[in-house]
């Protein structure tokens, strides 16, 4: 018999060139790290498979990992337990929140619902000091209401093959379906920033990102709130506002049934 | 005739030994630094005055520091123009929040009315990720109820000697007004956490740091809350409880008339 063994993930992006390991075996990558210290662990290679493929730079707080594994393995084992001693293992700037059991067929990517990112943009002529590895900072201030009128365009099932980075495969669709983007003034730290909260079933490649460097084209004036359904229409890379830095972007959380 | 400019600075600790500059100039200091890129603005030395003298490691989020110029330096310079440049010539980990100008007698030190610092610290089997550096990480949970009633020993007027780290030269006082000793729950970056707020009219050398220290031990379970008065009573350093490290601490905010 065997079990899904689920990790929560919280780390910082910056030293990773994204969570998914890479054929260049020379990138350090947190799949790559966390695979390493779950090897050492039980003994033997274990691969494993994510909620989202944050991209390089890109940090998470409630990334999900599951990887299957016989029953005979965690006999004994306590979970508090098991994230103590990877803890032990991994990096510091890569920590595991949680662990669960789960049957063998669950999938930390399948079998999520809904999956949540959170943006922080900083504004204004003072750089962040505290936020600085964790926003992106824009000396112009931008106007949210337009920004969340701009954002009501995206909620719904839309095709997005305007905010995806890669071209798609061949049949493989870029409907995806957004049930939430809002932006909040929020205090982090004891700065400010705007958060720019993106939920959805699922997301394409650089797609929150384009959608904040769109909306971001709104906040500053440059184009109307209307125009973002325009960029939906186009289905069009190069219709849609720039792709924002990676270091404002955490993966927030996953949401399963 | 002269005027004071006077500067609100936040600083990400880690990297300096604290804020004042040292005998031994190869220390690296906030002082230093910030002294530094007033003479490449001025064009000539500046000396600065600050508001509290953090300790190495230790964080600032409203430090104020003043110094004193001819008031022919400051003609047509516009006060958010000079944040800018200033911040151009800081490095990343020092940022100049704003400045202001005052009358020359003001004194960013001698005019404060009272100063707040924050102490932050993680509890529980799973380090911090985003806090790291910000965070006192503590694997056993803390009574926060015993803490909150320990602490009510330390507001007023009181002899602080069992709480400052170096011996009080002859004839110098160790009397400080406390204000506020709170402590509080607050999520930062995703990240739960307990925030121990201290506010005061001035503190002595490892202060806060003692007092985090002291009440770490009742809400551990250690000692009682009174005990914290039997310190209080004791005058002596040995009688307190483990200095606080230093990157839980952010020197908060300074009051002035």
């Amino acid at each position: 018999m065997q079990r899904s063994l689920v990790l929560t993930l919280a780390y910082n992006g910056a030293a990773y060139a994204g969570f998914a390991k890479q054929k260049d075996e020379r990138l350090v990558t947190v799949q790559g790290e966390l695979e390493k210290a779950l090897a050492t662990y039980f003994r033997h290679p274990v691969e494993t498979v994510c909620a989202g493929r944050t991209d390089a730079g890109v940090h998470a707080l409630g990334q999900v990992v599951s990887c299957v594994l016989d029953e005979a393995e965690f006999e004994g084992v306590i979970p508090a337990h098991l994230v103590i001693s990877l803890n032990a293992l991994t990096p510091d700037d890569i920590v595991v929140k949680a662990v669960r059991f789960e049957s063998p067929d669950f999938s930390a990517r399948f079998d999520a619902m809904s999956r949540e990112y959170r943006y922080r943009i900083v504004t204004g002529p003072v750089p962040p000091l505290f936020l600085k590895d964790f926003a992106w900072w824009r000396r112009g201030e931008l106007d949210i209401d337009a920004m969340r009128e701009a954002a009501t365009h995206l909620v719904g099932e839309h095709d997005f093959k305007s905010f995806c980075k890669t071209a798609s495969a061949e049949g493989k669709t870029t409907m995806r379906y957004v049930s939430e983007v809002s932006i909040a003034h929020e205090e982090q730290m004891g700065e400010s920033c705007l958060v720019v909260k993106v939920i959805g079933n699922a997301f394409l490649h650089s797609m929150v990102r384009t959608i904040v460097g769109t909306l971001v084209q709104v906040g500053a004036g440059h184009r109307e709130p209307a125009w973002v359904a325009e960029v939906l229409g186009a289905r069009d890379r190069n219709a849609a506002g720039e792709t924002a830095p990676a270091c404002g972007l955490t993966f927030w959380h996953v949401s399963y049934e």
